[in-house]
């Protein structure tokens, strides 16, 4: 009988947990949930056995004959511990958590935990749109801008540190980023200074179904699906803000390739895969101004595992503690 | 006996030739003369094979005794037939060119080719400012601005495009790049076009000397040295051009850092070797606000090799056909 195993992706916003059978790597299970913003640590683990729970029953199995629970995680992730610090984007998470050991105790099953970016990352590379690639660059446009990065099949880390694509300049003295710096692509293309800006923009006269539509989301921030919907009505301000995003991922995402010269390029994250093909094609519009090897730019391609990518990844942690890896749906061609 | 190989760096303007010990990796012989710009790629691999001769007659040993023939080239280098193509910076070599096979016939020895910036970054990594490092990225700051990568000790190539760091974009909608582009750190930091931009301010009544030192120097370009002068002489339009040229370098060169997180940055190129340490200690002061892990920056350091390292290099490429590889200096720590 084949292994069955947890993934979990936690995120800034949401708590994204599946049940995968790792034989056919099919999702037999999913839930999610908002990611606690009160309670720490703690109140945020009990969320994620929570959804796992949930992901569970959907699957018809006990969470407790789960074979292997993976998470992908923000913040600097230990992974040879599971503990996991510095997650700035987790309420309460400044400090360094036991994430493994004790979400481990609530599950009943072994837990790893890799970086959420590389998690996700990686799941294109062995299932999704980057199954053909020997070098790809994940770019996750959501809240900010993550970045991962496979070169001759394998996570490239640098120093841990590597893939923040979010924080390379694009203007330099440009606007200022959420991270504190100037001219940050993250300044133009992330979420959360998109919706800065929406506001002062506002706050100025401008006019724009942006909020009117989140409101009657019952939302508190412009969610994927508000920027989308905006876009779907017309709405001048989003396309405006849309539009730079784009520019500055264009820019940005080139001048990556430039320096490596990857085959293919992944666009995910939650607005990457929200507005799909369309946007995709725009980037690598955007782009081509600025590739130095213009004759021969890298394939620009959607994530294919949509926003469930994060999840299926951290399942590709599990064949370490549980002994079956997930087959990989090809031979890689290089 | 040990080996002895020659090796060859060609260059825009000029072509460096020396003669190295393989054994001791000790030069003991180097000439360097103009890259001539007429006559073509005939009159060019003449030239190169004059200045090894040169050199070899400065180590004492005739050419025809040389084991064989290394040479770093820019173009599109065919590493397996020795034939270079596009080298668009060379006067007439649009097409493709045997280089490895005439040079061979004309200095009596086997040839290698490979591309002129993997070399140069090569020879920092085994005998120079690199020998540490795991992973370096290597700035070559000259008339235009090449990068060299190395990640896990090995050089990375991409699709054979990698390491257009002079392409990255610094500042979208910015300043006209030689290549054409916008916004290029090329554009603010390659020599070529800080002479453009110095050329600009002059016809706008803009004082500088350097100029007058070009002519006293009997050159027709601001070459490394006339602005070396300059600066020593405070020359105000010099020292405004090596300050945008420095912030140019230092949000491209942290954009590469955020992106791959290497241990290492080696300054080298023209300009980089001429300036030194002092110019380094200002790229990363420059680095520094862009940097996203700003806790932990990479080292930078001036190419050791200084200008011969690119003729040393070359020299690398000669251990698969002669036999004998060149020591590197010291067991790599990761």
């Amino acid at each position: 009988m084949s292994l069955t195993y947890g993934g979990i992706d936690l995120g800034g916003t949401k708590i994204q947990a599946i049940v995968l059978d790792a034989g056919g790597a099919q999702v037999l299970g999913s839930s999610r949930r908002p990611t606690p913003t009160q309670g720490g640590p703690k109140a945020i683990v009990e969320a994620m056995a929570g959804a796992l729970r949930e992901a569970a029953a959907e699957a018809g199995q006990p969470l407790e004959t789960l074979d292997a629970v993976g998470v992908g995680s923000p913040g600097d992730v230990d992974p040879d511990t599971g503990s996991v610090a510095n997650a700035r984007n987790l309420s309460g998470w400044e400090g360094s958590f036991q994430l493994a050991a004790v979400l481990s105790e609530q599950v009943g099953a072994k837990v790893r935990v890799g970086n959420d970016v590389d998690v996700a990352t990686l799941a294109e590379l062995k299932l999704g749109a980057g199954k053909e690639a020997g070098s790809l660059l994940g770019v996750f446009w959501g809240t900010g801008v993550g970045g991962g990065l496979v070169l001759d099949g394998e996570l490239w880390r640098g120093r841990d540190g590597a893939g923040e694509i979010g924080h390379m300049v694009v203007k330099r003295k440009g606007a200022r980023c959420p991270c504190g710096r100037r001219g940050c692509m993250e300044a133009y293309a992330g979420r959360k200074a998109m919706e800065q800006r929406a506001r002062r923009e506002v706050e100025r006269g401008q006019k724009t179904m942006l909020f009117e539509i989140m409101r009657e989301r019952g939302r508190d921030s412009l969610s994927s699906g508000v920027w989308a919907r905006a876009l779907e009505h017309g709405d001048s301000l989003a396309q405006r803000l849309v539009d730079r995003a784009v520019k500055a991922l264009g820019a940005g995402v080139a001048s990556a390739v430039n320096l490596l010269d990857v085959e293919l390029v992944v666009i995910g994250g939650g607005l990457g895969t929200r507005f799909g093909d369309q946007m995709s094609s725009r980037i690598a519009e955007a782009m081509r101004p600025h590739l130095f090897n213009d004759h021969r730019p890298p394939d620009v391609r959607v994530a294919q595992l949509g926003d469930l990518g994060g999840a299926i990844g951290a399942t590709l942690l599990c064949g370490s503690v549980a002994g079956a890896q997930i087959p990989v749906a090809a031979e890689r061609s290089r």
